[in-house]
This record gives C-alpha cells, structure tokens and sequence, in this order.
C-alpha cells in the first residue's frame, strides 16, 4: 500500500511537472531562515486575550532582521539580500503575566527584485509551527496585496524599536 | 548659584572620597550595556494590566545577551565577561492588543569573579529609562539576595527560547 501510495505520488507529480514546467520559476520557494534567533530583534507585540481574534492569533509577536534588513530599517530602502522574520509564538497567562508559549509560526519576507518580481521584489513564505514545513496559506499574492500598500516604507510595516 | 551649588558637589565628593577611600573597590560600577540591542534576544514576558502591579512594572520585559552570556545559557555557566541586558519598555493597548511603551528602565548584570566577589561574582545595575544614570534602587546586594537562590542556574533566572 506504501509503495502504491508512493508510486502514485510521484506520478502525480511527473505529471504536475509535466502540466506546469515552469512553476518553480513561476514561484520561487523562500528558504527556512536558519539562525533567524541569532538576528536583531526589531519590536515585539502581543495579542492579548481580550483581543477578537486571540484564538487564531493570539500571543507574542517578534520581529528579527538580518544585517541587511537592519540596513533597510535605518534607510527604509531594503537591499537586496534582506531577509525579515516575524516569529509567532503562543502564550500562557498567569494572574496576569503573560509568558511565551509554543511557535504557532514564522512567516518570512526575503529580498530578491529578480526572483520574486511578481511580489514587489520581496518573496513570502509561511513556516508552520516549530518545523521547515511550508504553509499552504497565506500565499505569496496574499502577503503581497496588503504590503504592497506599503510603498514608501519598502513594503515592510515594521520599524525598528531602539 | 550654579558655580556654587558644582562646588560644594564637587567638595562632597572629595570627602566623601577622603572618608571612603575604598568606596569604588568595595562597588565597582556596572557600564551602561553599549549595543544590547544587537545582541541575541533571549526571551520575553508581558506584565498586562490584569496584573496586581502593573501600575508600577506593567508592560514588556526583553532579556538580551551578549556572546559570552549565550555560553552560559547553553551551560549554565556562565564565563567571565558574561552581560545580560533585562529591558523594560511600558505597553499601550488598542482592543487587546498590545505595543511597546517608553522604557522604564534597564538591568545589568556583569559577570566579573574578582570584581564583584561580594555578589557572587556578577555586578547589578539598573539604569533610568532611556538613559545612562544609575538608579539608586535595587542596590547590587538586594539584586544578589534573591539571584543567590539560582546557584544551580549561574545565578540567572532566565532560560533561552529557541
């Protein structure tokens, strides 16, 4: 049953490919961002239990930079190369300190005007939970519908907390 | 009145330093943490408003570590040159949502075995809001009446958050 299951895996994908031979350049994956812990942390949020949405979303927010994003927050012209990591983690409440709690998911925003010039020259990916594993939502057009309102700050909301 | 009122400081503190020749061997000041901002964020709290005293300590807490200090997370002990940077910034809130305030102040602690032999080898400083004055309070030794109790933990409270 495995191997069955496995065959026809990898038939649909054949096929898949066969269909679509240019969706990898169509969309161009954004890699996990390995030692995103290591990197600047820009500003925080939370979403507090009083918050509406605090089931879907509720808990802690951070915000990490590389060192060219960091070039980016100062000039707000974000070079090439610049990778933004907005870390969300659960929380756990007690008579009213809130502590941080597991990962509900890492969505990132990498720089590349050549890759991803369907998104405003940046590529968006959503990580889920703890792991590398790609969320199949929001996609890429998704992200980019409502920061590309953002022009003028180089489509990133965020500013750098000193 | 100015002149006079930076004499008689200045004439103070030669007393005081000819009463207390050994006052700075005896505390050793703690330096303001230059470029914590840089280093890896450990991990963060939230005292909300539901908190008993939120009017006094209310709002996010971010602990910062030099690269010294992230071996001693890794360890628990924690090398000479050690920093930990405990920054406190108040919050506002909108519908459950909470940003980042002004900060209140930031905590120091430096480890120097030799230096500091009199709080378990780690200085203690806090520093007033947004500046580099010392405050007064906490003094270093009630810092170290409570941190004693960590010894299993180098003295830190704190654990990193992957």
């Amino acid at each position: 049953m495995k191997s069955t299951l496995t065959f026809f895996i990898l038939a649909s994908t054949t096929v898949a490919l066969a269909v679509q031979p240019f969706a990898a350049a169509d969309e161009p994956r954004v890699a996990y961002p390995d030692g995103y812990r290591n990197w600047v942390h820009v500003k925080s949020g939370v979403i507090s239990p009083a918050h509406a949405q605090f089931a879907s979303i509720g808990g802690f927010q951070h915000i990490y930079a590389n060192p060219a994003a960091m070039t980016g927050y100062r000039t707000r012209a974000f070079p090439e190369g610049s990778i933004v990591a907005f870390d969300w983690l659960e929380m756990r409440e007690n008579d009213g300190a809130f502590a941080e709690g597991p990962r509900r998911q890492v969505d990132v925003m990498v720089k590349d005007t050549k890759r991803f010039a369907s998104t405003g020259g940046w590529g968006f990916q959503r990580f889920v939970k703890d792991t590398t594993e790609l969320a199949a939502t929001p996609t890429p057009q998704q992200c980019f519908a409502c920061h590309d309102n953002l022009k003028k700050d180089g489509l990133i909301l965020s500013h750098y907390r000193p």
